[in-house]
């Protein structure tokens, strides 16, 4: 008989929230604006009265547990941290009491990374591996590290930041007040300023399109279009170095990658492994793999939200 | 009543071979010149009669365990590892099982920063830490990494080769290959090549030391001499930034520093907890200590493979 998880993924704009079954397939979803209330107790109920109606509509009785990505996830405190970034309330919003109180299941809560990581260790293709990194590409970066088999939480639950490595000393300025952060190279954004200065590079005044987008240079580097071909080879170069530093940390079987920037494919896979294995210690050379996810981008948030419910 | 452990120190000079009481006391010990000896056997044979005499002399009749720290240690075949570096015998060395054969009783084997990570843990400062990473610096820079109270070893036991992590993208050659490694900046020899260039810069011309040591450099930073001071400033910028980037990868409670180089005391540690809180992403800022290991120097290398028979 199958069982049946819920996996909730929450996002600035929308929350997704699906059930999932233990195979892997989500047989019902739907989602609410998240920006559209103004309440910690408001959005709360507005999950739990979707839950419940995903439930019935697919006369699912009986729940094995809720399983919540979301930015600044507290595992510890199963809550969202108060004066999140991207979320409009800016109180903390307690949804693992909240739903597990209402639901009678366990409900786990961790950050988007974090869920995406153990996604690909349930349902994609780390199953079975020990030691790996998830890094989500976005727009910021985002990383999961699972070392014997689970997450590295740290201390406090804030390790596995290494979208802030700084990789380039005294490079670009970062949101997070310092400098030279991977995620200056490596995010959306980042990939939107390395076309530009490849752009004014090659063509000294031309001017650069207002409304430019990642997913237009990732589509221009496969069509083979030298600017967004050098833009992606900037990316690769700075994240090359800092997956290699990161390779002497834990020594992962396998890294992976997901997001929107790796819609690149080739165009930025090629070039990243190159420049990972130069700058790997030699003690690793060869034996680490650098791979997409292997879960429908689609489906990945709720995936891994509800893979966390599996731990 | 008192239980008793043997913890070994393979050097490539020097064998230490110490007697541990459970309080972390060294009841006796003794050593053999590891470069006599020119096949493993012979030299297995030498240290299994040594324990017997140590056990002997102070009338221990039970052993708990046998823990060995070694360079190029491998936990997993518990042996070190054929043509490793510093060693004249080329072979691999089974040291684990050919112990564990003579003495009935469990051996555990590993890297020498493993096992002074394990060493602070059992007996030192950071007894009761979860998380935390133990630095070496020495000859070259080691690391031992503790996630979860559990050492990390990684897919293949090749884990936390924090030394050459590189945080000076194209800067001094390493022994390793590759370039802007931390050891080529903070290992003892680093830190000469910092003051040979400190020199350099403030007094063109002046000739540099033949016989130039660590040593020198630590005990002139100590007493004030700018150019020493600035070489250890030097270190401590980049192993500041490296340890800022360890940071974000496990989030540990506190990094501990050990070896030769520490001995210059604050001229290390003040400019280090500096330019790491300064390197450091807010989230962590002012919540992860930067230590000296609490072990005696002399001891930290014997207690720290006694240690590793406790896991």
């Amino acid at each position: 008989m199958n069982t049946y998880t819920i996996g909730i993924d929450i996002g600035g704009t929308n929350t997704d929230i699906g059930i999932v079954r233990d195979d892997g397939l989500i047989v019902g979803r739907s989602s609410i604006p998240t920006d559209r209330y103004n309440t910690a107790e408001t959005y709360m109920e507005a999950i739990a009265t979707l839950i419940q109606q995903l439930l019935s509509e697919n006369n699912i009785a009986q729940l094995q547990g809720i399983g919540i990505g979301a930015p600044n996830g507290n595992p510890h405190t199963v809550s969202i941290e108060a004066n999140t970034a991207n979320l409009r309330i800016k109180t903390a919003i307690p949804l693992g009491y909240f739903l597990g109180a209402r639901f009678g299941v366990p409900v786990q809560l961790d950050n988007d990374a974090n869920a995406a990581a153990v996604g690909e260790m349930v349902y994609g293709g780390a199953k079975g591996m020990r030691h790996f990194i998830m890094l989500t590409l976005g727009t910021g970066v985002g990383s999961g590290i699972v070392v014997d088999g689970r997450l590295l939480h740290g201390a406090h639950g804030m390790a596995g930041e290494l979208g802030h490595a700084i990789v380039v000393p005294g490079g670009r300025p970062c949101s997070c007040g310092r400098q030279g952060c991977v995620e200056m190279y490596a995010s959306a954004r980042g990939i939107c300023q390395n076309y530009r200065e490849a752009l004014l590079k090659k063509h000294p005044g031309q001017t650069v399109p207002e409304d430019l987008t990642c997913k237009f240079v990732g589509e221009s580097a496969l069509q083979g279009d030298p600017v967004a071909v050098e833009a992606y080879d900037t990316t690769a170069r700075w994240l090359g170095l800092a997956l290699a530093n990161a390779a002497a940390f834990s020594e992962p079987e396998a890294i992976f990658l997901m997001g929107g920037p790796t819609r690149a494919g080739e165009a930025l896979m090629g070039p990243l492994r190159r420049y990972f294995e130069e700058n790997l210690l030699f003690l690793y050379k060869g034996k680490i793999k650098i791979l997409l996810s292997q879960l429908v981008q689609n489906d990945v948030a709720i995936l891994g939200a509800a893979a966390l419910a599996h731990r």
